[in-house]
């Protein structure tokens, strides 16, 4: 009988409000959870046991395509046996597809003795998200795979830098409304105001400098978006009424997870984000608009072993 | 006879490759030495000794206009005797008009009991750089009289973020053509494009990790400016030449000083630094434009009394 290990693999937040397309970070709840074994089939066989009837093809499964990128890699035409044991929804802006992506290369590089470091996992993971968005973007896989605070420096070649964080605590609302990523980045504009691109970075900067500093007033003033959030707003009903009620709730800052719909925040403790999930919760509520919410501290380690 | 004091300013590189409008550093060399004395006049007179020619009258010195703007927020009616003794070539792109501001309102904050920290000297000094150029910038001012590296991350509400530093040399050469700032601002596009703008933010927050964690190899990778170099390295004859040759003597990285036309490097050692100067020295010697050069470490402390 092979050796099957269970795997963890983290939800995670991208953007962070000023960092568009370069930064993210790992929650430690929710995740997928996945088991995988070494087979002797020379193939990938997938197997679900989630409810959201994942796509099982080979070139449409996010966790196969990312596993493939790695094994070509490698020359390597081992097969694995997959089995998805639980899911983060599909479709929510934290990372679901990411999640899928690291758990599937992080665990057959578990298997296959480690050849690649995490930082190295990134670039077949970013496979994987190339085949749910068409974009191969990192600032989700790289937080799911190396966990904590992560900035994609650049992609070519791809740069990721890990940021070191004081303790702080997510809370996360996901309303029931369909998002699609590729619909979210269509209606962004490909031209921005240089005043408003200088406002930006100028926020990504302080926002790093916090990070360092432990200094979570400086956070909160940096976590603005005057960019993509403005645009990205419109497709989440109750968007700014919520945000007001999360800042009002004490979160040091409140923006758009990823491409939506989910809204995340950022606080100083575990008990204010828990009234921040509240205030959020009670803003979809009262609206009538199904949600569920998450809080949860960063992530520092990503995506592991369990079992 | 009234106490006088004799004040250093430092030269300041603004916008460091790829964060323009929001970071700059200090200099420990060049920069302007002013002796300034309180008068019974109720007015401020100004001596030059210079071989500038500077401007003199109040509503045109550009350390005149900063000190009236504190000096009306004191509510003062304080008169000042200052004498210009030595100073940046104005033009070049080093915080020339920015080290006469922090001088100024520096000097009286000294010779008035410091009722204003460091940090609050900066809004006062910006409206010296209005004068200066028709824009209230503080990147040059910030670092000049608070020293080191300051991160502008907000104008509305002023929010200047020290920025520490590993010990980091810089080498600037000066060619002798004239580039003014307000020219140099109008030639810049107002939209950018978005992948541009994204590839901007990632260096500068790369920058600033680097420059928090002492990676030099980061700061090397962070510094690169998409945005504004290609469009005022048209005003600087032979610039990618002469960061080529900077780039090749083993600078970690090579830009724009500010609007122009020096062009600023940093370096890991005071030695490489020298040599980046002799290369770049080199590139516009062989072309005919005369030119002078600096080597500096990072300025610490920032403006300074020094009599």
């Amino acid at each position: 009988m092979p050796k099957t290990i269970k795997i963890f693999s983290p939800a995670t937040v991208a953007n962070v409000a000023c960092g568009f397309d370069v930064l993210g970070f790992a929650l430690n709840s929710p995740g997928d959870e996945i088991s995988m074994a070494l087979n002797g089939s020379g193939s990938v066989e997938l197997r679900d046991e989630t409810p959201y009837r994942l796509p099982l093809s080979p070139e449409k499964n996010v966790t196969a395509v990312a596993l493939q990128s790695m094994l070509n890699a490698l020359q390597s035409k081992q097969g694995f046996t997959i089995t998805f044991l639980s899911k983060i929804m599909p479709g929510s802006g934290i990372g679901s597809s990411a999640a899928s992506a690291a758990a599937g290369v992080f665990g057959a590089n578990e298997l296959l003795g480690c050849p690649f470091t995490r930082r190295q996992l990134v670039e077949f993971a970013m496979q994987g998200e190339r085949a749910a968005s068409g974009t191969a973007h990192a600032d989700n896989v790289a937080p799911a795979l190396m966990g904590g605070f992560t900035l994609v420096r650049s992609y070519a070649p791809l740069d990721v830098i890990p940021i070191p964080s004081p303790p702080i605590f997510a809370a996360v609302v996901h309303p029931q409304i369909e998002v699609r990523t590729s619909d979210s980045r269509k209606i962004l504009r490909h031209e921005v105001p240089i005043k408003k691109a200088v406002e930006q970075w100028g926020n990504l900067a302080g926002l790093v400098a916090g990070l360092f500093t432990g200094d979570y007033d400086l956070i909160g003033r940096s976590l603005h978006d005057v960019i993509v959030e403005p645009v990205r707003a419109l497709l989440i009903p109750e968007f700014y009424a919520i945000k007001q009620a999360a800042l009002d709730a004490g979160a040091l800052g409140c923006s758009i997870s990823g491409s939506g719909p989910s809204i995340f925040t950022l606080s100083r403790s575990e008990a204010t984000a828990q009234k921040v999930a509240l205030a959020m919760r009670y803003g979809f509520d009262r609206v009538g608009i199904e949600n569920h919410a998450f809080v949860s501290s960063v992530n520092k380690e990503g995506v592991r072993v369990v079992e």
